[in-house]
């Protein structure tokens, strides 16, 4: 216990409060008219990621031999280029279904009648935004962005473009980082700002009903002032949907206390492609009469329909939360640390996360102003563990005895805990600062992976062993939740870095029956490598559910699956 | 605080304890060598209530003329009448699906081939037990059994069914209570028991993987072993089989903590009716690769594919559970209580149950050694509240400080905290003794139901108004679910009282979106009522799913689904 901090006094801080106190990003971007942006944390450091890359690369834009640092473009009408900078993934193309429709006058007058003209946006300046993906590295060629202000006009465009063999890219937020929420070609664009009504709040149950275009920071506010708290927080709240957060099977920070989403929503409604509104919106903690088919639309990125209410259980808010930032000597020791917590902590532990001694080393010596909180020497592994609960007391007096207990046994071999809010925000800093600093090194080639969590540094070592001193390999993620942000430093992007990390990485996924796509979904990015993730039988089925739900393949196509699997393609 | 208990002794047990303890019926039942038979609780109670009724109520059966205790029958050989004793329903006919092939002895020749002999079972004895369901309500005429021991078995035994058109009744412990796991007429009986191995357990993760064919109190007493705990458990636990579980997306004692299958289950393996093994015995908690298609078969009831291996993810087992057992005047105090409860109790909340005082009267009056817990005065409403925490101090503090409150505030008008094992039994004995105490009170007349908690009790007082003082309702349920057990006691059953509760219970429920079948599925029994909770379009759906998964519709036949809205049929 020599290491041990004696003195430290207890934090008391809201989750809303540090995060407010995190944005150490200027966040700047220019927005549209009367869209508000207001992204914190991850996001804002992909943003200034891509930033950073296009200016530091810019000899690798457009034409680039490798097609590693391939900038988005139109080859031509019909073939799109992916671009991937940060995955670092080879490009491939896509060619736009000939089956098609494309947009024409009569359907415009029509949508005008349907939706009114403040419904049916043709603006260009508009319609470039909604056409450019969040990291700006895919962009489509819409004409044409539909704003519904009710189910039954979604129900009247998709009957429509159903019809007409219209194909259709539904869009909330447009937060997402697999290219899932912009047209590939000329697809028109659904965007459902416009439902963002809450519809019913229960105290007793804590179930929230409101439609799909409400804001995910809307609704933690709208809560907050209930007492209650969605059981999904992310960095892109300030403008991502409920409906695309559903869509999308978003995960976020909360999972490892309050689960996914499968859990937490507990009715929708949707609309099929062909314009069937399928109210699934109960509100019911129990109900098994039949198949629960909502869980087809939570995930699936809007290619089977499209979420327009959300029924979601909501916990109570609790007012502890405290942070301790702990030092191990070694990854076994982390896991163990992890398995005492949950036992040792158990009904209060919110967050597990870890870095390693290589991506504490590049957070301090690229990011400014930041120390290391454990400095009397240089340890292997760093765990942040945050508690919340419903009595500060029992919750300190708990990690105490908790820290007391890991300290002794040799799990942790040094820690602090967070004196105030401050102090909590540094640490925080730290984790959430890797991909700032990652970005200030240099290039880096980025996964995102599930892994079970015995497995997870196994690949880090042996990706260390087939690099050498080529690049410098970081490793960090939600432990708890076994999911690895596993990234991959270098000066500069080249084939044969490249060449050694794919597609090992994705095989040695494969092998450990991990997925290679954690919580950021497939979208157009990845919808060709759902096998390294997937068996052949399951995928086949999804083409065929696909296919069911959606005979003429128009909602977002090019997505979530390889096309050539789809019978319409 | 003039009613509050002074001085009490907090309690210290273990749920398994607590249930050991509550084998107040004889659960002794014929069983069939090497099979082993340990229910308690809710499954002892309805056996005990089917043999009370069928002997009290002998002159209704066979062939009455309202049908309401018709006692199972087969008219004759294509046509089964499903006999409804408890469950009070107008009887309905089924008729054998003339597609399906009549098994010869060629198809004997091929099980014995792949299965060997002591997997394919002909014995009568065994095969009455098999085509027997737990209430023994319903009952098959299957002539054969088969035990497949691997996956691979499975899928050899589902192919050559399906070429040859031969319908298959998945079944696991067979302790279904809404005849889903029997033979309707003479369809093979497929039963997972020989799959009974555990797979994997990671101590780090807290990831079960095992067989379908575990008998769920194995698990419970593996993790046990292990510092784990199921996070689900049922009266049924020492017969009931996880395959099952999963199948019927089993809801049980730990839902309101640890919530429903959907988000426990984090993979499986599951073979279709044409013998293909969908591999999705994934081991992770984030993984966004496409749809998650496991959804479809928690809670399918066996009629898209069979489970035939489960991953599950366990919560650690924490020391210190405590139990309150407190009163309130009205209905709207139980649900602000439930609110202060989710608040204050917050991480340690485990269960939260309550009956009003028609429910304790009959108790009272009809079981013995049991004494009112308050006895001061009378109460509406009696409510029990379970916590279950890592520090059995803190739990003991913030319960007291909640009572406390809600005393204060006149929440709670009454109530005492078990001073030790055998008062905490008693308390729930009065819960769970309802069952039993109705079925000593004469006819009754039971629906499980779920309700918006705010509506909930709203259907009791209107079925008070419109039976009057013909019968005797009562209330009772898991409140913090909003799972609503009606039950309407009656002197002896008859039409008057029948025609006033069928359909308004049905169509209350349905206007108030809730679920006709909280937590026992749709089986055969309700296949036919499923509009009452489930849309028209989401009913279609279910029933395109069904036909795509199975096109032969040999999976479960009659079961979950009206049979005339299958292709198949």
């Amino acid at each position: 216990m020599e290491n041990w901090r004696p003195s430290y006094r207890l934090l008391k801080y809201s989750f809303f409060d540090r995060r407010a106190n995190l944005k150490f990003l200027d966040s700047s971007r220019t927005s549209t008219p009367g869209r508000a942006y207001n992204f914190s944390r991850s996001c804002e450091l992909f943003q200034q990621d891509v930033c950073f890359q296009r200016r530091k690369f810019s000899t690798f834009l457009r034409g680039s031999g490798n097609g590693v640092m391939a900038s988005l473009q139109n080859v031509d009408d019909n073939r799109c280029r992916i671009g991937y900078r940060n995955f670092a993934s080879m490009a491939s193309t896509t060619v736009r279904n000939p089956s098609f429709s494309v947009i024409n006058s009569d359907d415009i007058d029509y949508f005008k009648k349907i939706l009114g003209e403040s419904g049916v946006v043709q603006d260009e300046e508009k319609l470039d935004d909604a056409n450019t993906d969040w990291m700006r590295k895919q962009k489509g060629s819409s004409k044409l962005m539909l704003q519904p202000k009710s189910t039954q006009e979604v129900s009247q465009i998709l009957d429509y473009c159903n019809s007409r063999c219209l194909a259709v890219v539904p869009q909330g937020g447009n937060t997402g980082l697999v290219g899932g929420s912009v047209p590939v070609f000329d697809e028109v664009i659904l965007n459902v700002r416009g439902m963002n009504n809450i519809i019913s709040f229960d105290k007793a149950s804590g179930i929230l009903v409101c439609e799909a275009g409400c804001i995910l920071e809307n609704l933690i506010s709208y809560l907050d002032n209930e007492g209650f708290i969605m059981p999904l927080d992310l960095g892109a709240k300030g403008s991502c949907q409920i409906g695309g957060n559903v869509s999308t099977n978003a995960g976020g920070l909360r999972l490892i206390r309050y689960g996914s989403l499968h859990g937490s929503v507990l009715g929708l409604e949707a609309v099929l492609a062909n314009g069937t509104v399928l109210d699934m919106l109960g509100t019911l903690r129990k109900d098994n009469t039949g198949y629960d088919l909502k869980h087809l639309f939570i995930g699936s990125e809007g290619s089977l329909g499209i979420v327009t209410k959300v029924s979601i259980l909501t916990p109570p808010k609790l007012s502890s939360v405290n942070l301790a930032f702990l030092a191990c000597k070694d990854y076994t020791s982390c896991q163990k640390l992890l398995y005492q917590a949950k036992r040792n902590l158990g009904e209060i532990l919110s967050a597990f996360e870890f870095l390693d001694i290589n991506a504490m080393d590049l957070v301090l010596k690229h990011l400014d102003g930041l120390r290391d909180p454990l400095p009397s020497s240089t340890h292997n592994f760093y765990i942040l563990i945050e508690t919340t609960g419903s009595m500060e007391s029992h919750d300190k007096e708990k990690l105490e005895a908790f820290l007391l207990q890991v300290m002794e046994s040799g799990l942790v071999t040094d820690g602090v805990l967070s004196q105030d809010i401050n102090q909590a925000s540094s640490f925080w800093r730290i984790r959430e600062g890797i991909p700032e600093a990652l970005m200030k090194a240099g290039a880096v080639y980025k996964y995102d992976l599930s892994l079970p969590p015995e497995k997870m540094y196994d690949l880090v070592v042996e990706m260390r062993g087939r690099l050498g001193t080529e690049a410098n390999v970081v490793a960090y993620g939600h432990l708890g939740d076994g999911n690895l942000h596993l990234n991959i430093s270098a000066p500069q992007y080249n084939d044969s870095i490249l060449s050694k990390i794919e597609p090992f990485v994705y095989e040695w996924t494969s092998k450990q029956r991990g997925s290679i796509s954690a919580e950021h979904g497939l979208g157009l990015m990845k919808a060709n490598k759902i096998h390294y993730s997937k068996s052949a039988e399951t995928v086949k089925l999804m083409a065929s559910i696909k296919t069911l739900l959606d005979p003429k393949g128009i909602l977002n196509p090019y997505k979530v699956l390889p096309t050539s699997l789809l019978s319409h393609s």
